[in-house]
Protein backbone atom coordinates (compact mmCIF):
# COMPACT_ATOMS: atom_id res chain seq x y z
CA UNK A 1 0.00 0.00 0.00
CA UNK A 2 3.14 1.91 0.21
CA UNK A 3 1.79 3.38 4.00
CA UNK A 4 4.44 3.66 6.93
CA UNK A 5 4.42 0.11 8.97
CA UNK A 6 4.01 0.80 12.89
CA UNK A 7 4.35 -2.64 14.53
CA UNK A 8 3.47 -1.32 18.17
CA UNK A 9 -0.38 -2.02 18.07
CA UNK A 10 -0.84 0.30 21.01
CA UNK A 11 0.18 3.42 18.84
CA UNK A 12 -3.56 3.20 16.82
CA UNK A 13 -5.75 2.64 20.14
CA UNK A 14 -4.39 6.00 21.69
CA UNK A 15 -6.23 8.65 22.35
CA UNK A 16 -3.57 11.20 20.85
CA UNK A 17 0.13 10.20 20.60
CA UNK A 18 2.42 13.49 21.36
CA UNK A 19 5.95 13.91 19.32
CA UNK A 20 7.13 15.70 22.05
CA UNK A 21 10.78 16.20 21.01
CA UNK A 22 9.39 17.56 17.60
CA UNK A 23 6.47 19.95 19.29
CA UNK A 24 3.77 18.09 16.92
CA UNK A 25 1.06 16.06 17.83
CA UNK A 26 -1.90 13.68 16.68
CA UNK A 27 -4.59 16.05 18.76
CA UNK A 28 -2.69 19.19 18.34
CA UNK A 29 -2.09 19.63 14.51
CA UNK A 30 -3.57 18.13 11.23
CA UNK A 31 -1.07 16.13 10.74
CA UNK A 32 -2.68 14.87 7.38
CA UNK A 33 -3.25 17.99 6.01
CA UNK A 34 0.06 19.40 7.02
CA UNK A 35 2.15 16.22 6.05
CA UNK A 36 0.23 13.84 3.43
CA UNK A 37 1.43 14.78 0.25
CA UNK A 38 5.27 14.35 1.70
CA UNK A 39 7.54 11.79 -0.66
CA UNK A 40 10.77 12.54 0.61
CA UNK A 41 12.20 13.25 3.87
CA UNK A 42 16.00 14.26 4.32
CA UNK A 43 17.43 14.41 7.51
CA UNK A 44 21.18 15.21 8.35
CA UNK A 45 22.44 16.30 11.92
CA UNK A 46 22.96 19.93 11.81
CA UNK A 47 19.81 22.16 12.43
CA UNK A 48 21.45 25.20 9.70
CA UNK A 49 22.40 22.71 7.23
CA UNK A 50 18.90 21.26 6.96
CA UNK A 51 17.52 24.71 6.83
CA UNK A 52 20.15 25.56 3.96
CA UNK A 53 18.98 22.23 2.10
CA UNK A 54 15.15 23.32 2.50
CA UNK A 55 16.35 26.53 1.14
CA UNK A 56 18.00 25.12 -2.02
CA UNK A 57 15.41 22.38 -2.85
CA UNK A 58 12.96 25.45 -2.53
CA UNK A 59 14.47 26.99 -5.28
CA UNK A 60 15.41 23.94 -6.74
CA UNK A 61 11.79 22.65 -7.18
CA UNK A 62 11.07 26.33 -8.85
CA UNK A 63 8.80 27.42 -5.71
CA UNK A 64 7.09 30.29 -5.42
CA UNK A 65 8.61 33.30 -3.61
CA UNK A 66 12.51 32.69 -2.34
CA UNK A 67 12.32 30.34 0.25
CA UNK A 68 14.81 32.53 2.56
CA UNK A 69 12.28 33.18 5.18
CA UNK A 70 11.30 29.14 5.63
CA UNK A 71 9.82 28.53 8.78
CA UNK A 72 11.25 26.04 11.22
CA UNK A 73 8.11 23.47 11.97
CA UNK A 74 9.10 22.46 15.39
CA UNK A 75 10.13 25.57 16.12
CA UNK A 76 8.48 25.11 20.03
CA UNK A 77 11.49 22.42 20.58
CA UNK A 78 14.87 23.22 20.64
CA UNK A 79 15.82 19.86 19.98
CA UNK A 80 15.03 19.44 16.35
CA UNK A 81 14.69 21.64 13.69
CA UNK A 82 12.29 20.94 10.72
CA UNK A 83 11.52 22.10 7.45
CA UNK A 84 9.64 21.78 3.84
CA UNK A 85 9.98 22.66 0.35
CA UNK A 86 7.04 21.25 -1.60
CA UNK A 87 6.62 17.19 -0.91
CA UNK A 88 10.48 17.84 0.51
CA UNK A 89 10.73 17.62 4.37
CA UNK A 90 14.01 18.53 5.58
CA UNK A 91 15.02 17.67 9.40
CA UNK A 92 18.16 17.83 11.75
CA UNK A 93 18.77 14.81 14.08
CA UNK A 94 21.91 15.95 16.38
CA UNK A 95 24.53 13.58 16.52
CA UNK A 96 24.87 10.27 17.54
CA UNK A 97 23.03 6.90 17.14
CA UNK A 98 20.43 7.93 20.66
CA UNK A 99 19.71 11.10 18.88
CA UNK A 100 19.05 10.25 16.05
CA UNK A 101 16.55 7.31 16.67
CA UNK A 102 14.27 9.17 19.17
CA UNK A 103 13.86 11.78 15.99
CA UNK A 104 12.94 8.41 13.70
CA UNK A 105 10.66 7.44 15.99
CA UNK A 106 8.71 10.57 15.97
CA UNK A 107 9.38 11.25 12.26
CA UNK A 108 7.85 8.02 11.44
CA UNK A 109 4.91 8.04 13.52
CA UNK A 110 4.20 11.20 11.65
CA UNK A 111 4.44 9.99 8.05
CA UNK A 112 2.60 7.24 9.79
CA UNK A 113 -0.61 9.66 11.11
CA UNK A 114 -0.23 11.59 8.43
CA UNK A 115 -1.00 8.58 5.58
CA UNK A 116 2.11 9.37 4.04
CA UNK A 117 2.59 6.90 0.88
CA UNK A 118 5.68 6.00 -1.17
CA UNK A 119 8.24 8.22 1.03
CA UNK A 120 11.86 8.21 0.53
CA UNK A 121 14.17 8.85 3.62
CA UNK A 122 17.61 9.71 2.43
CA UNK A 123 20.41 10.49 5.13
CA UNK A 124 22.45 13.62 3.75
CA UNK A 125 25.85 15.30 5.36
CA UNK A 126 29.36 14.86 6.20
CA UNK A 127 31.30 12.04 6.89
CA UNK A 128 35.04 10.81 7.19
CA UNK A 129 36.04 9.08 4.23
CA UNK A 130 38.62 6.09 4.19
CA UNK A 131 40.82 5.62 1.58
CA UNK A 132 38.82 7.52 -0.88
CA UNK A 133 39.13 10.96 -2.51
CA UNK A 134 38.24 13.91 -0.59
CA UNK A 135 34.87 15.46 -1.72
CA UNK A 136 33.96 12.12 -2.93
CA UNK A 137 30.35 10.82 -1.80
CA UNK A 138 29.62 7.84 -0.52
CA UNK A 139 26.26 6.21 -0.91
CA UNK A 140 25.74 3.57 1.79
CA UNK A 141 24.43 -0.33 0.64
CA UNK A 142 25.06 -1.66 4.26
CA UNK A 143 25.65 0.36 7.58
CA UNK A 144 28.25 -2.01 9.88
CA UNK A 145 29.06 -2.07 13.06
CA UNK A 146 32.61 -1.34 14.75
CA UNK A 147 32.94 -5.47 14.21
CA UNK A 148 32.07 -4.16 10.33
CA UNK A 149 29.17 -6.57 11.09
CA UNK A 150 25.94 -5.43 9.17
CA UNK A 151 24.24 -5.47 12.95
CA UNK A 152 22.46 -2.82 14.98
CA UNK A 153 21.56 -3.76 18.51
CA UNK A 154 19.09 -2.26 20.22
CA UNK A 155 18.36 -2.90 23.58
CA UNK A 156 14.75 -3.08 24.51
CA UNK A 157 14.72 -2.87 28.03
CA UNK A 158 17.05 -5.41 29.36
CA UNK A 159 16.93 -7.55 25.79
CA UNK A 160 19.20 -7.11 22.94
CA UNK A 161 17.51 -7.35 19.48
CA UNK A 162 19.78 -7.44 16.57
CA UNK A 163 18.29 -5.71 13.23
CA UNK A 164 19.61 -5.92 9.41
CA UNK A 165 21.27 -2.73 8.49
CA UNK A 166 20.89 -3.34 4.65
CA UNK A 167 19.52 0.19 2.76
CA UNK A 168 17.83 0.16 0.02
CA UNK A 169 20.14 -1.46 -2.92
CA UNK A 170 17.77 -0.16 -5.81
CA UNK A 171 17.69 3.52 -4.33
CA UNK A 172 21.57 3.41 -4.18
CA UNK A 173 21.92 2.80 -7.68
CA UNK A 174 19.10 5.24 -8.84
CA UNK A 175 21.51 7.45 -6.63
CA UNK A 176 24.58 6.79 -8.44
CA UNK A 177 22.77 7.00 -12.01
CA UNK A 178 21.70 10.66 -10.83
CA UNK A 179 25.64 11.80 -9.65
CA UNK A 180 26.79 10.37 -12.86
CA UNK A 181 24.88 13.24 -14.87
CA UNK A 182 26.76 15.87 -13.31
CA UNK A 183 30.47 16.44 -13.85
CA UNK A 184 33.06 16.15 -11.60
CA UNK A 185 31.02 14.56 -8.82
CA UNK A 186 33.12 11.85 -7.67
CA UNK A 187 29.98 9.38 -5.91
CA UNK A 188 30.93 5.57 -4.80
CA UNK A 189 29.18 3.26 -3.26
CA UNK A 190 30.42 1.28 0.03
CA UNK A 191 29.92 0.01 3.53
CA UNK A 192 29.66 2.60 6.48
CA UNK A 193 31.24 2.13 9.48
CA UNK A 194 28.76 3.28 12.43
CA UNK A 195 30.57 4.02 15.79
CA UNK A 196 29.66 5.63 18.92
CA UNK A 197 31.49 7.91 19.44
CA UNK A 198 33.70 10.74 17.78
CA UNK A 199 36.91 10.43 19.70
CA UNK A 200 37.71 7.32 21.31
CA UNK A 201 35.14 5.41 19.11
CA UNK A 202 37.03 6.70 15.82
CA UNK A 203 40.00 6.66 17.19
CA UNK A 204 41.51 10.35 17.03
CA UNK A 205 45.04 9.76 18.23
CA UNK A 206 45.15 14.01 18.69
CA UNK A 207 41.45 14.32 20.23
CA UNK A 208 40.25 11.67 22.09
CA UNK A 209 40.54 11.49 26.19
CA UNK A 210 42.51 8.52 26.19
CA UNK A 211 45.71 7.16 24.51
CA UNK A 212 46.27 4.12 22.27
CA UNK A 213 49.01 3.50 19.25
CA UNK A 214 49.29 4.96 15.91
CA UNK A 215 49.74 1.51 14.67
CA UNK A 216 46.68 -0.51 16.31
CA UNK A 217 44.69 2.41 14.64
CA UNK A 218 46.41 1.84 11.47
CA UNK A 219 45.69 -1.78 11.50
CA UNK A 220 42.16 -1.02 12.44
CA UNK A 221 41.16 1.01 9.06
CA UNK A 222 43.39 -1.17 7.22
CA UNK A 223 40.67 -4.21 8.35
CA UNK A 224 38.14 -2.05 7.64
CA UNK A 225 38.71 -1.01 4.50
CA UNK A 226 39.05 -4.63 3.53
CA UNK A 227 35.48 -5.34 4.79
CA UNK A 228 34.31 -2.95 2.49
CA UNK A 229 33.99 0.02 4.70
CA UNK A 230 34.64 3.25 2.42
CA UNK A 231 33.22 6.36 5.58
CA UNK A 232 32.75 6.58 9.12
CA UNK A 233 29.93 8.47 10.70
CA UNK A 234 27.47 8.48 14.13
CA UNK A 235 24.03 7.09 13.11
CA UNK A 236 23.56 4.59 9.91
CA UNK A 237 23.25 1.66 11.65
CA UNK A 238 20.04 2.78 13.07
CA UNK A 239 18.91 4.69 10.75
CA UNK A 240 19.31 1.80 8.71
CA UNK A 241 17.78 -0.73 11.06
CA UNK A 242 14.28 1.97 11.87
CA UNK A 243 13.95 2.09 7.73
CA UNK A 244 14.08 -1.68 8.19
CA UNK A 245 11.87 -2.16 10.31
CA UNK A 246 9.20 0.08 9.25
CA UNK A 247 9.25 -0.41 5.44
CA UNK A 248 10.65 2.61 4.43
CA UNK A 249 13.06 2.94 1.41
CA UNK A 250 16.04 4.53 2.85
CA UNK A 251 19.52 5.95 1.74
CA UNK A 252 22.22 7.54 3.34
CA UNK A 253 24.73 9.19 1.33
CA UNK A 254 27.68 11.44 2.93
CA UNK A 255 30.12 13.52 1.91
CA UNK A 256 33.70 13.51 2.15
CA UNK A 257 35.26 16.56 3.21
CA UNK A 258 38.78 16.36 3.90
CA UNK B 1 47.59 20.15 41.67
CA UNK B 2 43.64 20.64 41.24
CA UNK B 3 44.12 20.94 37.29
CA UNK B 4 42.24 18.77 34.91
CA UNK B 5 44.17 15.61 34.16
CA UNK B 6 44.08 14.13 30.26
CA UNK B 7 45.53 11.23 29.71
CA UNK B 8 46.41 11.34 26.11
CA UNK B 9 50.04 12.49 25.58
CA UNK B 10 49.54 13.56 22.08
CA UNK B 11 47.67 16.31 22.61
CA UNK B 12 50.40 18.48 24.19
CA UNK B 13 52.50 17.64 21.20
CA UNK B 14 50.41 19.26 18.96
CA UNK B 15 50.61 22.79 17.53
CA UNK B 16 46.98 23.42 17.46
CA UNK B 17 43.71 21.65 19.43
CA UNK B 18 41.04 22.81 17.53
CA UNK B 19 37.88 22.11 19.33
CA UNK B 20 35.53 21.89 16.36
CA UNK B 21 32.42 20.97 17.75
CA UNK B 22 32.49 24.02 19.84
CA UNK B 23 33.90 26.41 17.54
CA UNK B 24 37.18 27.62 19.60
CA UNK B 25 40.79 26.11 19.18
CA UNK B 26 44.21 26.53 21.24
CA UNK B 27 45.18 28.63 18.08
CA UNK B 28 41.88 30.58 16.94
CA UNK B 29 41.23 31.73 20.91
CA UNK B 30 43.37 32.80 24.47
CA UNK B 31 41.50 29.71 26.06
CA UNK B 32 43.39 30.55 29.54
CA UNK B 33 42.08 34.07 29.65
CA UNK B 34 38.71 33.58 28.11
CA UNK B 35 37.81 30.03 30.93
CA UNK B 36 40.94 30.30 33.52
CA UNK B 37 39.10 31.28 35.59
CA UNK B 38 35.77 28.77 35.60
CA UNK B 39 35.01 26.71 39.10
CA UNK B 40 31.82 25.23 38.20
CA UNK B 41 30.57 23.62 34.62
CA UNK B 42 26.66 23.01 34.40
CA UNK B 43 25.75 20.59 31.64
CA UNK B 44 22.57 19.55 29.97
CA UNK B 45 20.58 18.41 26.91
CA UNK B 46 18.47 21.98 26.04
CA UNK B 47 20.49 24.56 24.63
CA UNK B 48 17.36 26.84 25.51
CA UNK B 49 17.58 25.74 29.00
CA UNK B 50 21.04 26.26 29.08
CA UNK B 51 20.67 29.67 28.33
CA UNK B 52 18.26 30.41 30.57
CA UNK B 53 19.80 28.72 33.38
CA UNK B 54 23.20 31.19 32.79
CA UNK B 55 20.66 34.49 32.93
CA UNK B 56 19.44 33.27 36.61
CA UNK B 57 22.91 32.44 37.56
CA UNK B 58 23.77 35.90 36.41
CA UNK B 59 21.08 37.08 38.81
CA UNK B 60 21.66 34.86 41.37
CA UNK B 61 25.51 35.67 41.32
CA UNK B 62 24.58 39.39 41.29
CA UNK B 63 26.46 40.62 38.43
CA UNK B 64 26.38 43.45 36.67
CA UNK B 65 23.68 44.19 33.94
CA UNK B 66 20.37 42.04 34.06
CA UNK B 67 22.08 39.28 31.76
CA UNK B 68 19.56 38.94 29.38
CA UNK B 69 22.10 39.55 26.66
CA UNK B 70 24.03 36.19 27.71
CA UNK B 71 26.54 35.68 24.64
CA UNK B 72 26.71 32.42 22.99
CA UNK B 73 30.38 31.55 23.17
CA UNK B 74 30.39 28.51 20.70
CA UNK B 75 27.36 30.77 18.41
CA UNK B 76 29.69 30.02 15.11
CA UNK B 77 28.77 26.00 16.03
CA UNK B 78 25.33 24.56 16.02
CA UNK B 79 25.94 21.61 17.36
CA UNK B 80 26.36 22.88 21.63
CA UNK B 81 25.59 25.79 22.64
CA UNK B 82 27.66 27.88 26.14
CA UNK B 83 27.02 30.89 27.93
CA UNK B 84 29.19 32.14 30.97
CA UNK B 85 27.89 33.75 34.30
CA UNK B 86 30.88 35.11 36.49
CA UNK B 87 33.28 31.15 37.04
CA UNK B 88 29.85 29.25 35.88
CA UNK B 89 29.86 27.91 33.03
CA UNK B 90 26.74 26.49 31.35
CA UNK B 91 26.94 24.32 28.28
CA UNK B 92 23.97 22.06 26.44
CA UNK B 93 24.98 18.44 25.23
CA UNK B 94 22.11 17.48 23.41
CA UNK B 95 20.94 13.98 23.47
CA UNK B 96 21.90 10.71 24.33
CA UNK B 97 25.85 9.08 25.31
CA UNK B 98 27.65 10.02 21.73
CA UNK B 99 26.63 13.57 22.14
CA UNK B 100 27.37 14.42 25.48
CA UNK B 101 30.84 12.39 24.66
CA UNK B 102 31.89 14.65 22.06
CA UNK B 103 30.88 17.53 24.29
CA UNK B 104 32.79 16.70 27.10
CA UNK B 105 35.36 15.91 25.12
CA UNK B 106 35.89 19.23 23.31
CA UNK B 107 34.78 21.05 27.14
CA UNK B 108 37.59 19.11 29.34
CA UNK B 109 40.12 19.51 26.99
CA UNK B 110 38.95 23.19 26.68
CA UNK B 111 39.55 23.23 30.54
CA UNK B 112 42.74 21.58 30.21
CA UNK B 113 44.58 23.71 28.21
CA UNK B 114 42.35 26.58 29.88
CA UNK B 115 44.78 25.89 33.02
CA UNK B 116 41.14 25.70 34.90
CA UNK B 117 41.62 24.40 39.04
CA UNK B 118 39.55 22.56 40.72
CA UNK B 119 36.60 22.46 38.95
CA UNK B 120 33.13 21.03 39.54
CA UNK B 121 30.68 19.81 36.93
CA UNK B 122 27.44 19.38 37.16
CA UNK B 123 24.51 17.64 35.07
CA UNK B 124 21.55 19.35 35.49
CA UNK B 125 18.22 18.44 33.47
CA UNK B 126 14.99 16.62 33.49
CA UNK B 127 14.66 12.67 33.75
CA UNK B 128 11.61 10.14 34.10
CA UNK B 129 11.41 8.76 38.46
CA UNK B 130 11.00 5.78 39.17
CA UNK B 131 8.88 5.30 41.92
CA UNK B 132 9.48 8.98 42.94
CA UNK B 133 7.03 11.53 43.94
CA UNK B 134 6.54 14.06 41.16
CA UNK B 135 8.90 16.93 41.41
CA UNK B 136 11.24 15.62 43.22
CA UNK B 137 15.36 15.53 42.60
CA UNK B 138 17.36 12.58 41.85
CA UNK B 139 21.29 13.22 42.58
CA UNK B 140 22.97 10.18 41.52
CA UNK B 141 25.82 8.50 43.45
CA UNK B 142 26.29 5.66 40.79
CA UNK B 143 24.98 5.62 37.14
CA UNK B 144 24.13 2.35 35.85
CA UNK B 145 23.61 0.46 32.52
CA UNK B 146 20.27 -1.58 31.67
CA UNK B 147 21.74 -3.88 33.26
CA UNK B 148 22.09 -2.49 36.69
CA UNK B 149 25.55 -2.50 36.94
CA UNK B 150 27.68 0.66 37.34
CA UNK B 151 30.38 0.63 34.19
CA UNK B 152 29.94 2.27 30.57
CA UNK B 153 31.18 0.56 27.63
CA UNK B 154 33.45 2.44 25.53
CA UNK B 155 34.26 0.74 22.14
CA UNK B 156 37.79 2.33 21.29
CA UNK B 157 38.69 0.94 17.70
CA UNK B 158 36.73 -2.59 18.22
CA UNK B 159 38.12 -2.78 21.71
CA UNK B 160 36.30 -2.52 24.55
CA UNK B 161 36.93 -0.70 28.00
CA UNK B 162 35.19 -0.81 30.86
CA UNK B 163 34.71 2.06 33.25
CA UNK B 164 33.48 2.95 35.89
CA UNK B 165 30.41 5.32 36.62
CA UNK B 166 30.25 5.83 40.54
CA UNK B 167 30.20 9.92 40.99
CA UNK B 168 32.03 12.37 43.87
CA UNK B 169 29.75 10.57 46.93
CA UNK B 170 30.81 14.27 49.07
CA UNK B 171 29.71 16.54 46.47
CA UNK B 172 26.46 14.55 46.53
CA UNK B 173 26.38 14.79 50.18
CA UNK B 174 26.90 18.57 49.95
CA UNK B 175 24.45 19.10 46.80
CA UNK B 176 21.84 17.41 49.42
CA UNK B 177 22.16 19.44 52.06
CA UNK B 178 21.60 22.41 49.78
CA UNK B 179 18.30 21.43 49.07
CA UNK B 180 17.74 20.87 52.89
CA UNK B 181 17.87 24.65 52.94
CA UNK B 182 15.16 24.83 50.74
CA UNK B 183 11.33 24.72 51.85
CA UNK B 184 9.31 21.90 49.99
CA UNK B 185 12.56 21.29 47.83
CA UNK B 186 12.11 16.80 47.80
CA UNK B 187 15.80 15.66 47.24
CA UNK B 188 17.24 11.88 47.24
CA UNK B 189 20.34 10.58 46.42
CA UNK B 190 19.85 7.31 44.05
CA UNK B 191 21.01 5.08 41.23
CA UNK B 192 20.50 6.80 37.77
CA UNK B 193 19.74 4.14 35.12
CA UNK B 194 21.07 5.30 31.70
CA UNK B 195 19.76 3.76 28.17
CA UNK B 196 20.78 3.96 24.85
CA UNK B 197 17.27 5.37 23.26
CA UNK B 198 14.05 6.80 24.71
CA UNK B 199 10.94 4.45 23.05
CA UNK B 200 12.46 1.34 22.84
CA UNK B 201 15.40 1.55 25.66
CA UNK B 202 13.03 2.88 28.10
CA UNK B 203 9.84 0.42 27.08
CA UNK B 204 7.62 3.14 25.80
CA UNK B 205 4.43 1.41 24.79
CA UNK B 206 2.75 4.28 23.69
CA UNK B 207 6.06 5.55 21.82
CA UNK B 208 7.89 3.00 20.73
CA UNK B 209 7.84 1.37 16.92
CA UNK B 210 7.89 -2.36 18.14
CA UNK B 211 6.03 -4.09 20.66
CA UNK B 212 6.49 -5.42 23.79
CA UNK B 213 4.11 -6.37 26.92
CA UNK B 214 3.32 -4.17 29.25
CA UNK B 215 4.26 -7.15 32.45
CA UNK B 216 8.11 -7.21 30.75
CA UNK B 217 7.86 -3.36 31.15
CA UNK B 218 6.45 -3.75 34.75
CA UNK B 219 8.76 -6.63 36.06
CA UNK B 220 11.65 -4.80 34.69
CA UNK B 221 11.00 -1.51 36.38
CA UNK B 222 10.62 -3.06 39.71
CA UNK B 223 13.97 -4.75 39.27
CA UNK B 224 15.75 -1.67 38.36
CA UNK B 225 13.90 -0.13 42.05
CA UNK B 226 14.90 -3.11 43.84
CA UNK B 227 18.43 -2.13 42.30
CA UNK B 228 18.64 1.48 43.73
CA UNK B 229 17.14 3.24 40.51
CA UNK B 230 15.13 6.02 41.01
CA UNK B 231 15.22 7.40 37.83
CA UNK B 232 15.79 7.17 33.98
CA UNK B 233 17.53 9.28 31.42
CA UNK B 234 20.28 8.86 28.53
CA UNK B 235 23.83 10.42 29.31
CA UNK B 236 24.70 9.65 32.74
CA UNK B 237 27.23 6.17 32.49
CA UNK B 238 29.13 8.19 29.60
CA UNK B 239 29.36 11.57 32.10
CA UNK B 240 30.34 9.79 34.66
CA UNK B 241 32.85 7.64 32.96
CA UNK B 242 34.86 10.45 31.55
CA UNK B 243 34.43 13.09 34.54
CA UNK B 244 35.98 9.66 36.85
CA UNK B 245 38.64 9.41 33.71
CA UNK B 246 39.83 12.74 33.91
CA UNK B 247 40.30 13.48 37.88
CA UNK B 248 37.12 16.12 37.56
CA UNK B 249 34.61 16.20 40.50
CA UNK B 250 31.51 15.38 39.35
CA UNK B 251 27.45 15.07 39.43
CA UNK B 252 24.58 14.66 38.08
CA UNK B 253 21.13 16.26 39.27
CA UNK B 254 17.89 15.46 37.74
CA UNK B 255 14.75 17.11 38.19
CA UNK B 256 11.51 14.40 37.88
CA UNK B 257 8.81 16.21 36.28
CA UNK B 258 5.81 13.79 35.84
Amino acid sequence: SGLVLVKNPHLDLMEEDILYHLDLGTKTHNLPAMFGDIKFVCVGGSPTRMRAFAQFMHRELGLAGDGEDVADICAGSDRYAMYRAGPVLSVSHGMGIPSISIMLHELIKLLHHAKCRDVTIIRIGTSGGLGIEAGSVVITDTAVDSSFQPRFEQVVLDDVVVRSTELDKDLAEELLACSREIPDFPTLIGHTLCTYDFYEGQGRLDGALCSFSSEKKLEYLRRAYDAGVRNIEMESTAFAALCGLCGLKGESCRFHLL
